[in-house]
């Protein structure tokens, strides 16, 4: 039986946004060059161990940082609250919650003030933070627009055992749920939450965690993305292409999956739908739909449910990673004892079976 | 000197979004003809008076309403509140701001329940509710996906003659500025406003008022808008592309402005920005900018900048119109006693003229 | 050894394109609904048994004829040549060639004048014709313009068992080659072949033949080609999309590959390259290369490889296939037998493997 | 009366396809400047004197030389023509024709062998070539590929006053017509001529002349020519847009037109349509239809009328310019002396007007 987080009697912050991620690489002039020359994102600051990076129409200092360590891991989900007082709200709440806390006045990272971060009840390092120094924004400098440009930081991704424990600690926290995966049992598979007005601004993936699964940034069109594959065909590094290009059937985006040098995930992305009004309805899609993950009903390569990164303690010593207990998504989907269909049974009787089984998306 | 509207010690209603439009057409069937075959929305309901229309990722009911009758104006400028209460919040707020206000239960519309109507101090017919009837989100209904077509309400645009007037009455409101046109001498001449996380809910276009400017629907991408004017030509009804398609300097978005059988001004607009965040910067353009109106300095037409939509008060009488007293964009910008500039004076004394002054663009 | 197609003294029949292909279903309705109501594709005429197909830009009767029968095959790879007399020329060649030809003055299809087909020497039934009805080219009708529309018919591509030797064949029958795909033991996996000025109007690939792979029509832009997976997608029918989308090596055009009610099998091609010079350079593949057939190194699923519609004789009674005898692309890239790099080995000793082996391609 | 060009015994050379222009620039820094950094056309060699430049998809050593001269002018408009044996013939030709000749086996540019330049008879210096050295196609180099990537010189369009002369001394080279505009009259204002199957590889537009109204270079796709306005905004050089972006009438092409810094006109052109049967048909359009330049009625600018660059005789010196005799197709549709409509006149005699006048594209 799940043992959930329970909720403080403190307010939790007021949470804007998924602001940046702090990623540790083990190559720094490597990752540089995939990030800066491959994916084009803009360079605010560097030094010998620190390279600071924003898309296109960003205007905070940055939403990427990437930092020279000795294992590739994730330093921090860092989210943007409303004010500098929801910086002690975070705090407060979740002392509340036994969670370990760290606050910096000067910030964890260059460019950002008054920060605290977190160990989570999941394991994850969250950091909070108003304070930031504004940038160029260069949405308009189109001189500067590559034909794969990244204009936004979109979502976080997180893989963890126990994806309603998670869930309900995020809704907590304030963040909505609008679309989910389930199945006929009860399970919850992956559930995708909100604060901002897009789908998500990060999702729960049911896996052995806690482990970072990717971070999404977003494209204005879909040729952008195509742009992205096509430069890393020609880059003959297309085996970093883990998956798609496609659209999702959950939020409707079209997306793509690369890896870095360290094998972090990042996550193409572009238009999924607003979310913003109250009653935003969820959608709930059944595991066993072939669409669910690729509206096309092309399959999920098995890496994509079973990598990912580790995430850092406080202390900069990787997370222990829990092993999944409910089922895997993989197990119930691909392969022998998996099936997915593409149209739900009729319920005529004579043709009770589900129907349209893409043999191709089994492996 | 202008005469502030007063700020209500009554707190504002809490504002979602723009949600919909209701506007008077006088041949309902010609209407149908361009919102339905050659716009492409979609029908959620109608009879021989009213036809409610919503495009593809719309939830809620409508987003405009299309009412037979004798003159074409703008019976409302619909907004969402965060709940029912901020319903009550709304009257209270205008009946302390000694606006004429009407509470129906039952809705004014069809689809929407507990709203209130007003007369706001600008003369426009607003209106605010929560209650509203849910439809099925067509998002992933590619069957039905047209070449150009529309997923989103985007904004209203309102002309009034006292921009700094209305800016602070819709700043008490609750809505944020994201981008101004302004002059040396601090004249405003146009405001962008926000309550969703785009660059505006609704703007204010200086000019003789009140009187709606445009309603803007948005596309996926560019090419869906070009794919409106292609047809509209196939159709042999290109007289009623009014302007563009172009990119605006102000949101960068990428943008058409086409006229309905009676005149309304329609945009389609795609790809503007994030506004979500509380320090979202403001951007002001200098009225002389000739790239502020079209980043690639194409020429204003004239009517855009003279013609509008009656409104009506809550008794379906147009509203008289009241001249604005500044100076005019139109006339500071175009002809013989305008001028726009591509590039800004140099300092250096030799070139003190502003550059580039496009010829092409002044009539 | 190679036992190639003698060359005939006569001249060969001067060839401007492919033109259409005829097509054997076994439910017209249903194919109806497949390429009318799914990919759009225009009905110039139809009758009980048939219904002739067009793109929208094309200005000759069809281009594509589906023909009810008792097995799903392919009745005709119809060229058309450069005026009437050429069709004297082919017949003329063809039976030089010691081919069985049938010469119909009165066409084999409606919309059609006269006409020869042939059964040519690797077994395919080819027509060639001149003469040809006119129909509205609906390239401006874009009242008519879908999301997902199809502009062109592109190429044929035929399966054959010796592919050096059909190529010889087409060679002399005026084609030229564009790209190939080979091994270093000289084995010819697949030729492209072109009258037009793109890169194929026909093509070989190397298997049991004759058969017909696919047939290919072209649309504008790529987000055409993922509105026909979106659109495949809600109607719930995903499982026909057999691979793709994509960017192919070869060619260098965003393809995607689909399957009708009886499994022939149909792609949607866009944005190859202008092939008209004389000396236009041929560009020979490594069936290593990992980004041959998909230029992101996606996998290519077995069911491309191995299946493929059989092709009628004069008569319409099945030909009978024959074994390819050299080696087979599939088992020479996939599986345990095969391999396949997404970058050359270097030369310096120390690093001898090809590299970038991608797993997630192999099955 | 039209003093036709005679048409010579001798067979006209078999051209290809129109494969560079030779521009003379005065200050070659700032001409580089905006076709290699603003255009990313790709420098294959350069000097103190010359550079030259090619798309991504071109591989011949060059479609456009930017030589540095005195006076802005095109000195050569070449064609690639067939075989070494057609340079032979189109000496011969012009010789017969009693033009002047100039015969270069090393060439007059880099990179290309044998040729002849020739005055033609409409005064225009026109080049025939075989000989050309390869160099490599970037088609895949998508590191490469900008966001308004240029992939393939598409057409030139000269200025004669004469078109019916020009038309057909073109027919008798081998040039077919695509398209044209006429009036009632029986006047002739345009005409699209193509070698490649494409609408043109050079059209005539009636004016003073002989002038070279632009050269035009292919996108892929629309968002390809946007993201060129895009940049010139960025660059503010914008007020070096001239006219569009828009979709033609004549050819269906998405156009740009954008001014270099000697005032010569580029166009950016993408997606006309097939032409390469030999019945393809030639649409003739009114010269009064308003969509017949601009698709969706938008206004043609007068300098695009009068405006064009002078072109230069073998010695280099400017060709005199002739004035058009015949109206012109600006007074004949723009101001008080033209009009245009959007639809034809109905003929039931209650409305008999011309309708849809678009006052707005009037100046």
């Amino acid at each position: 039986m799940t043992n959930f987080v329970p909720t403080p009697a403190a307010p939790a912050p007021d949470i804007v946004r998924c602001a940046y991620m702090e990623i540790v690489v083990t190559d720094l002039a490597r990752s540089r060059e995939f990030y800066v020359d491959v994916l084009g994102l803009h360079v605010t600051e560097e030094d010998d161990n620190t390279i600071y990076l924003r898309p296109l129409e960003e205007f905070i200092h940055h939403n990427l940082v990437l930092r020279k360590g000795p294992i590739a891991a994730v330093a921090a989900f860092a989210y943007r609250v409303k004010s500098p007082a929801e910086v002690d709200a975070a705090e407060t709440y979740y002392k509340e919650l036994g969670c370990r806390t760290e606050r910096r006045k000067e910030g964890f990272t260059k460019g950002i003030g008054d920060s605290v971060r977190v160990e989570d009840p999941l394991g994850f390092p969250y950091e909070f933070f108003y304070d930031v120094e504004h940038v160029e924004r260069l949405t308009q400098r189109y001189d500067l627009y590559s034909a794969g440009e990244l204009v936004r930081l979109d979502h976080f991704n997180q893989v963890t055992p126990d994806v309603p424990r998670g869930r309900k600690y995020l809704e907590d926290l304030g963040f909505r749920v609008s679309e989910d995966i389930k199945d006929s049992d009860g399970v919850t598979y992956a559930a995708w939450m909100h604060r901002k007005q897009t789908v998500h601004d990060t999702a729960l993936t049911g896996g052995n965690g806690p482990r970072m699964h990717h971070v999404a940034f977003a494209t204005h069109e879909k040729h952008n993305i195509i742009q992205i594959c096509d430069k890393m065909g020609a880059l003959r590094i297309s085996d970093r292409i883990e998956r798609g290009p496609g659209r999702h059937g959950v939020s409707n985006a079209f997306y793509l999956y690369i890896l870095d040098p360290d094998g972090h995930r990042i996550e193409i992305y572009t238009q999924d739908y607003y979310t913003g009004d109250p009653d935003n309805p969820t959608i709930t899609w059944d595991v066993h739909d072939n669409q669910r993950r690729d509206w096309w009903g092309n399959p999920v390569v098995p890496s994509w449910y079973t990598e990912a990164s580790l995430v850092l303690d406080l202390d900069g010593n990787p997370q222990p990673v829990v092993e999944r207990e409910e089922k895997s998504e993989m197990a119930v989907t691909v392969g022998a004892d998996g099936f997915s269909y593409t149209r739900k049974q009729d319920d005529d009787g004579a043709d009770s079976q589900p129907q349209g089984f893409k043999l191709g998306a089994q492996l």
